[in-house]
């Protein structure tokens, strides 16, 4: 046990530190009480609170854990400005690490982690354009961020309404926005962001633009950190599949040490004080925050998906033997979600590693490779899942099995364990089977095809970047070809 | 209206049918009292009447029925025998219709249907050889039925326990087997059928050997028809995913006109009279009795996958156009979801018509061609959804959107409402959304991979059939290579 | 040996029907004297004499040759109409067996079959609505030339010059137009028609509209049917991969029985008598007589594909052997090749079955079917050869090994047969590799991505044919969705 | 001009020092004069000849070359030895460029470069285990070799002859070996090395072992660098596809300044010296010397299909402009291309990254990630390929029209060339449809599916890399499964 580990929050800690915030979480119509210890919450915070524990131990410690150039003290990665490309890459290894300890998204810190680095550069441009005070601002908050270990969500997307609109040729608040300037600096927010991840697990929001905004925008230019809890915002705890289950007993929800919380927030007069206030109508520099938020998001998401396919080989690997198979007899099947597996990795370090200094100290991933590396997210994960299910057969394929209660039943039970067992004992089989199908087709899918953009979005920044141009001089060169071979304009 | 319609069962006919029986239908560790009210299972029994209720229609008419040449009337197709080509393209057709009305499987309906053509063909040859009287039993049965239009559900699948061992190498009710034999020639079955389709609402249900059996194991080459409600038989009911929706009032479980259900059965003691005893010993020709089962059901499956994309497709290009967008843009993707239900379908359509006619008159699709249409089964349809989630967007892809009693909920509900809308109202965007979910990683999912035998199970026959020998001599002779060429031993 | 086949061609006849034809062909700059013997032809002839002698073949008989209605005889398929599902089939597995037995594809026979049968229905459709006699020319040349037997290749393809231009707004020759009229009802022809596979080994070239032409183009909706020698026409044959191998001796082209060309046709006032015309400005009716013949070419060329796909399946597992390996290591690529095969064959045969008649008698299949197949036909068929290069190791990848002058250098020629020895003697092994590089990367390959129209004009197609309405409708009422859900405009 | 460049070759340089070699290169039989001139090799010499041209760039030169620390000179990148991870980045790189500047494989470079990067790490080895003194002698020679500036080929490859016998159970020359030890420490070398990468274009060759060796087989476990034209050496140069155009005048080969060779070196009694022997019997050490090999080769050759994808996106979209189309049109298709081109790139950037450092100062690459790129590398640039030709329509997918010599006829050659004409003149557009033949079916295609090994030699490397255990147990951990869960023994 190292000296500085005591620096930081234990898991325990940040439980207790969830359990002192006002309820503002609502799930199925019904507030929620306390977030650790309710059903429709407690998994996601048990997840997230992996973070804390696995930060304490010798072997994670240098993957969750960084020094702060602010305090010189060991801190959180997730609340670290990302300043190398090795500090990149360790980003990409840590995503994957908490997919492989929770089996699921742990979403509540990394988008706010990525918030902080993207407003650390669009701090950093905007005071030096446009002589704002903004990165100090950040610097302050960050500094005492680290100092309480929080946890931190963050919050991107707006509802957006009609999107053939621009957001003021509709309702105002379909994108959020800056409703009032308040004398001291601070400002007001009105309207919502959706699909957030890990809000109830969260004890602050990270709130950034969601896309680029133009002149007579200015309103919705807007980044700022608040207390999960503070007046005004209220969570809505969006459903996943399966998560009925949460509220049952039994193991149809097979994994209590992980689970997926996507939140609508809705914002209503919420007031922001000025030193946690990081843009304020700053329009043109939203679509810098935002391009500086996907490169590192969508070479993250490489760790990401490979830490859950890591758990998928697992599972059907077990599923195999459960069923009385060797996972030998799949060596096929098991190389090719290897390589989907290294390969949403791997490009997540490639682009980590072929990115470049911002002058603030940010590092940002190259923007080709991480784009590169969003289309095989939304992509190679589904021929892994179906792989998976393909090993373990129909009765994972859809849970196709009784339920918990059922094979407890006094008056059936015995002879659905009789008929359940294989190579193992019909309960276990039962609970892999049930594995298979959360990580496959049930709440542990994380939604990571949309997250952090779609892939269509990621597409049209490739063909954006494809430098065809070059490519054609390149061809032209090679075949000696001369003269003008212009592209019709038709 | 035509006359001979009116010789069949309504749809409330079949519903009081179902209402007339015993319950013996479990879920949830409770016995459901009225399957055709109970939530977990009136879903499956509306998809089920809507085969009643659409052979009613002129327009449907000529795929859900046909005239039986027993009596010369006009009978349900699902209690036929397949007597041409034309008779297996038509079933592949009313399995896709029906995944047109109802979202999903009707599997209660397509087992049955081929246990019927399967043991026709198996009564018959194992009367030529054996000098039985099957096919007179089976014939007198099917009349009968034909006359009540019951709904017949299959059942297939056995346990099978330990995959390394034969059965009678272990627990000897791993595979549904005979325990006694009558001397009026009727027979008494224990053990089990697992991922039944459609038990609860069928009145009946058709046993056939789920495998080859060997010498000494006669006990379990058996095949026979009872009641769903016959004493001795318990059905527990498999979850399925989000299958906890079915039990709440709201939307989030958007389809109220179909569903699944995939039971256990449960045998303790059952009593099959002769007269519905099909197979009781005659373990040579159990192996051709799943063959022969295969055949159409990997062909007529084709048709199956691609009706629920036929829905897929609609349902995506409505997502888009909720979201504010013209499904044009996504022609690319549209195209490819149709190449993929057309491909899954047109083999279906080249097995049924590269058949061959058993002696026995029923029609036994091409093995090769339905075993590669099962290939396609198991790979396509995952495609397909995928590009359903990927146009449909984030709010789609797990069903990110809060539930109806939250969209209705007196305190935020309008603020949810308001922020939902886009290209359209927004509980309307919400209930598409659920949609998606429903057809893509909810309760729509039909199971169709694993559903009738596994893709390796299909790639062996593959195999088995590939003609390497004769392709081997085309090669040769094309490059006019002498001399022989064996394959290495080792 | 039946009487029938007496009445038709042998091979030896159509070659002699060959020389005495007018030397007009022309490869590398000069002149071809005898294509029966030039290298740069003979292999083409070869391949389009064996489906003369497979004719004669008991075993062939029925694939091969039909009964004409319009003599009562036995005549050749390729110069049949096409008069059921059935018929259509058969053309299916006839493409299927002269891959099979040539390697590649004999074109010179195929095209002409199925512009036969479009023009057989479009001549119907003018007759009807405009009173002309064209069937009755085309009925009367077709009965001539089932009795010659002779062999009948197709011309479709128009260079088109500038694709954003109509044919009358640039060089008027830029597709194949009618330059005048003569008095007796005959023709003169101009222009040019490109890419026609064969021509060198037919005795006639059917010409038949390669678009839909409009108003004012009536000079372009031209169909008639020619000598290939006739005057003014010159054939310029194009070249193919590693067709310099055609020109030396020894085995570094391993086919010697099948071989491709394709010509450019140049047409300089030709002059076509009447009886041979079959459409003379009909502009409406240019379209239908390419969709037409789109549908069953795109549905027939799955059997070619297929076709070749088993000889490159033998030719792979030959391979394995000669590297000393069973094929059996294999399986998996093996069972995928046949999966790919039987998926291009089968789509062929669902898109012919799904047909339906033309009132003139002409089968037409399924257009929905036969373009998703153009879109297999342009895909799977490169997997395949793919997997046999995978399969077949880098002595075949691109054919590395030396020239067969090498392998039989007096020099060297001892030591590099024995550093070639593997699983069978070093020559028969190259002679193999040889094979592999002919099928996937050679002269064999015969470019039918694009032959009959591309891969991105059937997926043109298949939107168009994409029932998104009717799947939106289904998509509705499955979930119940109220109101007008109208596509944004935007 | 920077002082360093003059101490490295110029191309012309080059040029002369071939020019100075022994006539030992043979192909079609016969001796090769002047391999710088002769149309079978001078393309080739072209290609490399490109290396030396370009290390003279400014735009170049840090990718080209480095800092030896063994002269402190800068040297010919491809003479270094790879001391880290960003080495071995700019490796990855240099073969993209390279491929972008030849449109191919200058082969007879990188696998030289790989050889002395293998044995600077197994000498090392060799050395501290045995007390040999292989590093000094590597170090002398190689000192010698950057100051020379030579061009080094690699040989690995060994005939093997039948691949189920060891090499002492067949004729002893199917793998190189020792035939004797000379007194001097000198060793007499007989048998073969084959399909060996550029060694036309080559000064030098450096011979690895192309397997791992065991007890009794250390005369197989050899490894030294020789003169390509050493007394005792013949070279006979294979096939490739089209390769007879290079003997042709005009433009149907279109790439002067690339080209692909690959021999095969017979070996009689050639004497290496004692200084140019690095392994000599060490057999324990041989199978380390491979995988040494492999890593950084897999990981680099990503680069080089990336470098040819660049090109053929280039060409791709030349094709569509001379056909008279935007490329804008193909935008998902070149998306697609660009995807395929990143992820070989970013995976073989990505192996690079995650090495580590031998005790011997060589950075070896990963070995998971570069058998996983290994395996894109053996995939997706078929679908570039297959992509390229769907884009550039039939008369490039098997370069479908008229030989250069046709093209310029003086009878036809006018009309020719009036036909091809489109967005472009004729001859432009002919010479683009054959650069697209080249890139695809042609010339350039580079075999680097089996180049430095297999496919499924790279999937049984993940597999045993792959660890299932630790995967299973985190699906273990994730669903709290409890007890022993045994892989079956069946």
């Amino acid at each position: 046990m190292s000296l500085t580990a005591d620096l930081m929050r234990t898991a325990e800690e940040y439980r207790a530190s969830l359990r002192r915030m006002r309820p503002n979480v609502y799930k199925f119509g019904e507030l929620i009480g306390d977030v650790t210890t309710h059903p429709a919450t407690r998994r996601s915070v048990e997840g997230h609170a992996q973070v804390f524990d696995a930060a304490q131990k010798d072997e994670y410690r240098d993957i969750l854990t960084t020094t702060s150039p602010l305090t010189g003290e060991r801190i959180s990665r997730y609340l670290s400005v990302i300043g190398s490309a090795e500090d990149m890459i360790t980003n990409v290894r840590m995503k994957r690490l908490m997919f492989n300890l929770t089996g699921t998204c742990t979403g509540g810190r990394c988008v706010g982690f990525n918030a902080i680095n993207s407003m650390w550069a669009a701090t950093y441009d905007m005071d030096q354009e446009l002589g704002t005070d903004y990165q100090s601002r950040l610097r302050g908050w960050l500094k005492g961020a680290q100092k309480e270990d929080i946890a931190l969500a963050g919050a991107l997307t707006d509802p957006k309404g009609d999107r053939s609109k621009r957001p003021k040729e509709q309702d105002p608040d379909m994108s959020l926005r800056m409703v009032d300037k308040e004398s001291d600096g601070g400002i007001v927010v009105g309207g919502a962001k959706v699909m957030i991840a890990g809000a109830a697990a969260a004890n602050e929001v990270f709130v950034l633009p969601g896309t680029g905004y133009k002149e007579g925008e200015s309103d919705y230019a807007i980044s700022f950190v608040i207390p999960r809890d503070i007046r005004g915002l209220t969570v809505v705890e969006a459903r996943h599949p399966s998560d009925g289950r949460d509220m049952e007993s039994g193991f149809d929800n097979p994994v209590e040490m992980g689970g997926i919380t996507q939140g609508y927030l809705l914002f209503q007069d919420v007031h922001v004080p000025k030193e946690r206030v990081f843009m304020a109508g700053e329009w043109k520099h939203s679509m810098k925050a935002v391009l500086n938020f996907i490169a590192p998001y969508r070479s993250a998401i490489g760790g990401c998906v490979a830490g859950q396919g890591d758990v998928i080989v697992g599972a059907a690997a077990l599923m195999a033997r459960a069923n009385g198979l060797s996972e030998k007899v799949f060596r096929e099947k098991l190389v090719q979600m290897t390589v989907n597996n290294e390969t949403t990795f791997g490009m997540g370090v490639a682009a980590s590693v072929m990115g470049k200094l911002h002058p603030s100290g940010v590092w940002i991933p190259d923007a080709k490779l991480s784009n590169v590396n969003k289309v095989h997210v939304a992509t190679l994960p589904y021929e892994t899942k179906r792989l998976a299910q393909d090993i373990a057969g129909g009765i994972a394929e859809t849970g196709c099995l009784p339920s918990s209660a059922d094979i407890n039943s006094p008056v059936y039970g015995e002879l659905l364990r009789k008929y359940l067992k294989a190579g193992i004992d019909g309960e276990t089989r039962a609970r892999i089977a049930r594995l298979i199908e959360w990580l496959t087709i049930g709440e542990g899918v994380p939604g990571c095809m949309h997250g952090g953009g779609s892939p269509d979005g990621a597409k049209l920044m490739i063909n954006a970047m494809a430098d065809i141009e070059t490519n054609i001089k390149l061809a032209r060169r090679v075949a000696n070809l001369k003269g003008d071979i212009p592209s019709p304009t038709t």
